[in-house]
């Protein structure tokens, strides 16, 4: 039997998904069509919309009634990164150029804002209020993280448990909700909505300790931007806090973690303290934990090749390095 | 018999309201908290939700049951307003700092993105679909109108049409929501809906040229903002498409407002060629014309004393000075 990955599985969602991207965003403000279509052009993997799918998968007769829902995670998940490209000043993502750097920072903060309100317009109409609660609630948890990680930036004395708090905050929780939209949408039992909701999470988790690994080992052009962008820019990820806790240049290390713009030659120099401890095999440790829990907690009652699925996608979230 | 302004008829909806306000800012996060509280605090008249509980007024029994979307109304307005800021790279509003004075455009463009999302947090669970919709494509309609005005910056070719089309969606079309939301939640029949809708339309269309000509006319203190604000930002507003059809200064005035960066002699040699037009007496019978619409078009159901408050609004926002 050949076994089909998740992103074989909903393929014909995926096209659903993307012919709707592209005819949503058309507005009668050709500068919002233009700034949407480069943004949806931009691509992405799509794995919220396609987690969320899968977790829908087989149970909704009418897939095209899972559309709508779908776009709008993708939509969220767009405006969110077009606004942490305006914040972080970033010219570039997944290797071209961003809205802010295209079309300035007045067009992208209201683009988002727009593709924010789309979201919504899009589900109003068809979701049900738990569903539409789980959507908001999700943007506020991804605003609260982000302003935590803003506040925390070139702050040396922070705990493994803050970074986890604001990663899940950041990142999982969206993930963990994309998920949870999908088994509402398939009307699941309690039990396996939070099943669902927390193997989005357990990956979403892994996806984040990964990029922040991805983001000292990683090239440029694996990374599509540049190296070492968080210690650049202050964000203290995993890595730094094990080695701020362990190296034995932890002083030269937390100099550099709290000084705002540092030299390239600094910036090297903290990659190398990093690196020279066991971070990035700790990190590791701790994307397998992330990734054993979400493979132990899907239900019983999938299909065993969906059951494959879902297990390939935690392989692919361990593995990838870009 | 004493007549009650709007204001005094939904005095208490009002104060539910501001209490509610500071109750659902509240986060675990506490700059989120600290910048809404700082945002809620700068005030402003309420308008939009005092429209809305107006429209409703007396026709829902559980007053408080209106409340989540007058506090969702509010935060959309106040999200609108901390976005702009950043835009504009503000630093006062109402006579006091700015959110992103305070603490920079990264926090500030999350607690925008907080402040929309809360407000949708709010309702999903309680307004019903249609509701839900009016709001979510008025946040689009906005975000439209301020792309369209940013794209339309220096340029001196627009006619009043254009002006006209951009404020309605930047400004008109919310407090006409506001109403309709009012009258929505009121369940009246939809000719009712539909004037309500009509009345705050005009209503904003008034209220946005006032804005406009007080942007040249008002002293700084009373704009709580510099003067001439529009024109240095390149915002080609109705007194400048007057004065550019109709000052024997045309050339000059267009050579001011096509160029960026222009020295603050300049600015004031522009707005004296708007002043030496008919420009505001101009604007002024656009507003009077606007504010009759306004007047006219409230439903004869509407209880007596309730038609004279609507009516008093009307003359509120074309008399104002700041």
């Amino acid at each position: 039997m050949n076994k089909k990955s998740m992103f074989e599985i909903v393929k014909s969602d995926l096209i659903l998904l993307e012919t709707e991207l592209f005819s949503v965003i058309h507005s009668p403000e050709k500068l919002i069509t233009d700034m949407s279509k480069h943004l949806v052009e931009a691509g992405g993997k799509r794995l919220r919309p396609a987690l969320y799918f899968m977790c829908a998968q087989n149970r909704v007769c009418d897939t095209e009634k899972l559309v709508p829902m779908a776009v709008a995670i993708e939509l969220i998940h767009m405006a969110t990164l077009v606004h942490d490209d305006v914040i972080d000043n970033s010219a570039i993502r997944r290797g071209r150029p961003t809205a802010n750097s295209c079309w300035g920072n007045h067009s992208s903060v209201l683009i988002g804002d727009y593709l924010f309100a789309k979201a919504f317009s899009l589900v109003a109409n068809k979701a049900n209020n738990q569903m539409l609660k789980v959507l908001t609630d999700v943007i506020c948890s991804m605003c609260e993280g982000e302003i935590n990680q803003n506040r925390s930036t070139f702050n040396a004395d922070q705990a493994e448990n803050d970074y986890l708090g604001r990663i899940a905050q950041k990142t999982a929780d969206f993930i963990a909700a994309s998920c949870e939209l999908g088994a509402l949408a398939a009307q699941l039992p309690s039990n396996e909505v939070q099943a669902f909701r927390e193997y989005g999470y357990s990956l979403g988790m892994a996806f984040q300790i990964t990029d922040d690994i991805l983001d000292i080992t990683a090239s440029a052009e694996q990374l599509g931007k540049p190296v070492g962008n968080d210690l650049r820019q202050g964000i203290v990820t995993l890595p730094v806090i094990y080695a701020l806790k362990n190296s034995p240049q932890s002083a030269e290390l937390r100099e550099i973690v709290q000084t705002p713009n540092m030299s390239e030659e600094k910036i090297k120099r903290g990659l190398r303290i990093i690196h020279d401890t066991e971070a990035v095999e700790y990190c590791y440790s701790r994307v397998a934990h992330y990734l054993n829990t979400a493979r132990s907690i899907i239900p019983k009652s999938v299909a065993i090749e969906h059951k494959e699925a879902f297990n390939a996608v935690a392989d692919f979230v361990g593995l990838r390095n870009y």
